[in-house]
């Protein structure tokens, strides 16, 4: 089994979709729309939601207005994010706001997400059901949200614990990852088990993803992974390698990586110092082997279910998200 | 039957539902998503969805959920749009984002969105009945996007028609009260014929609004309405007065008044003069009467209505849609 085919396959499909919704033309807003999402990506995120449904027994193709929905709320939280974070590059493209401005994509943001709903209510499954997918998704956006805020307001703080770390990067990152698994289980009509067991591995590969991010946000290739070395801490991003790292320190190392982290203006010197401060303290071993750690945890909830291509491609998607270098 | 008392008893109703729903504690996102909301405001489409459940002989209570959703949406739209607008105040005090600042405004008004889902899904009504209210109110807040679109879009822009103008203003503006209107009668249980009516008279209501809304823009009395007088120009909309004026003036003054509502910087003189202009070409006179016809038109929807007292408030409201001072 290929996992780079079991995902294209499933991801062609989404792509599909959602070039044929997004296909509105004269009003601007749709461009701003289209650019990043119809630019690639992984499709992580609808793809785990096939796979959730198939592996409870479901038809994929059941989910595809689901994975679509999913698709559409992550990239309007990019929009939203890179505006926020003041990013000017994103998987080596400009970013949506560098090239149609900022009013044009707060808005072209919003209407991703109202999108993604006229995509759930697509589904044919029961109200009941639908309900139940409609309540989960709203409270995931409105607790990516939650997430934000505290990534926001972590920059300022020098204090965070590992424990704050990984509530916020449950929301921001892992809440949809949650979700999409999640979901798929319940539109395969999975069992009540299954939909929880299902949820748990998601809510753990998010973190573990997130934290593999981190990662290679500090030690990746740029060329791979898209963004500079570095941004996380030119951004004075509390990841868990700082957290880490700041909490180990010695009392000099620590000034220095707080000074860093905290400033405006990072050199590329800095940068390199940050690195060897955050290597001295095993900090990034350590956040490698949590994201490691967590996939595990991740793989023995889908003993739940029976055997099946399925289950073994999202067990290998657990283990890429934490072995990518991009 | 005092108008003033009729929309205040059903707005205290909302205000203590949001109030509720947004008790949220901890996190500094929840104090920039109840900044404005909790501020005040008329609760016009709230209102209207509940008088409209009640016109076809619903209880009002049914409607509150959706009343709620429509209030969030409508605050989430007001957080986004001040920030593209970069206006700094708005029903005299300090816009959300100058207080929070844009990336927890950004934000905030995601997670009103998300909330505003949550709420309707709190409905007792049929499913197939709610399937169509979300989604009708997902195009909704699309559309309203669009609306903003054209809205940036029309800045620019120094050939932008009447009919342009009525459609940006039908999506930016109306489309929230129509499915005020519409969602309210739906929830109502009211016939196919009255819910059409209804959507009908909340658009035109809408439309009649937003035009009030200029004119009350450029001759209103600051301290009534809140905002600085010709705020509008200043920041160079294309408003009826606006795009009636250009097409009317002499070349002089057509040149005079394109000038001026595409500079950065417009002084209080040069605002003045812009009045001049379209006093000399009834523009003022012109959207004034528009916007009473545009109600009076929109009463008459009302006929397929049984006589009640929620019928008169609405017509009382569309009404006072197109004579208020603020």
């Amino acid at each position: 089994m290929n996992l780079k085919d079991e995902i294209g396959e499933r991801a062609t499909v989404v792509n599909e979709e959602l070039k044929e919704i997004l296909a509105f033309k004269g009003l601007k807003i749709y461009d701003a729309m289209r650019y990043l999402i119809l630019a690639g990506g992984k499709r992580l995120r609808p793809v785990i939601a096939m796979l959730s449904c198939e592996s409870v027994g479901g038809k994929k193709e059941n989910a595809i207005p689901f994975a679509v929905a999913l698709e559409l709320v992550h990239n309007f939280t990019l929009l939203h994010d890179d505006i926020m974070d003041r990013d000017g590059f994103r998987r080596g493209m400009k970013t949506t706001h560098v090239v149609f401005g900022e009013p044009r994509t707060i808005i072209a943001g919003d209407a991703l997400f109202a999108l993604a709903y006229e995509e759930i209510l697509k589904l044919k499954i029961k109200p009941e059901k639908l309900k139940i997918l409609l309540k989960d998704f709203s409270v995931m956006v409105r607790e990516i949200a939650e997430g934000q805020d505290m990534d926001i307001d972590f920059e300022k703080r020098t204090d965070v614990s590992e424990e704050e770390y990984l509530e916020m990067v449950g929301k921001k990152t892992a809440r949809i990852i949650k979700t999409a698994a999640m979901g798929g289980a319940i539109i395969g009509n999975g069992s009540t088990e299954q939909v929880e067991k299902l949820a748990e591995y998601g809510r753990l590969v998010g973190i573990g993803f997130q934290i593999w991010d981190d990662v290679l946000g500090l030690v990746g290739d740029p060329k791979r992974t898209g963004k500079p070395v570095g941004n996380d801490i030119r951004r004075g991003k509390k990841t868990l390698i700082v957290v880490h790292g700041l909490s180990h320190a010695d009392e000099e190392d620590r000034k220095t990586l707080l000074n860093i982290v905290g400033k405006d203006d990072v050199s590329d010197e800095e940068v390199e110092n940050a690195v060897e401060i955050v290597g001295k303290t095993n900090s990034i071993d350590y956040a490698k082997n949590m994201a490691l750690g967590l996939v595990e945890k991740a793989k023995e909830n889908l003993n739940v279910l029976p055997g099946s291509d399925s289950r073994q491609v999202l067990s290998m998607i657990a283990e890429y998200c934490v072995g990518r270098d991009k």
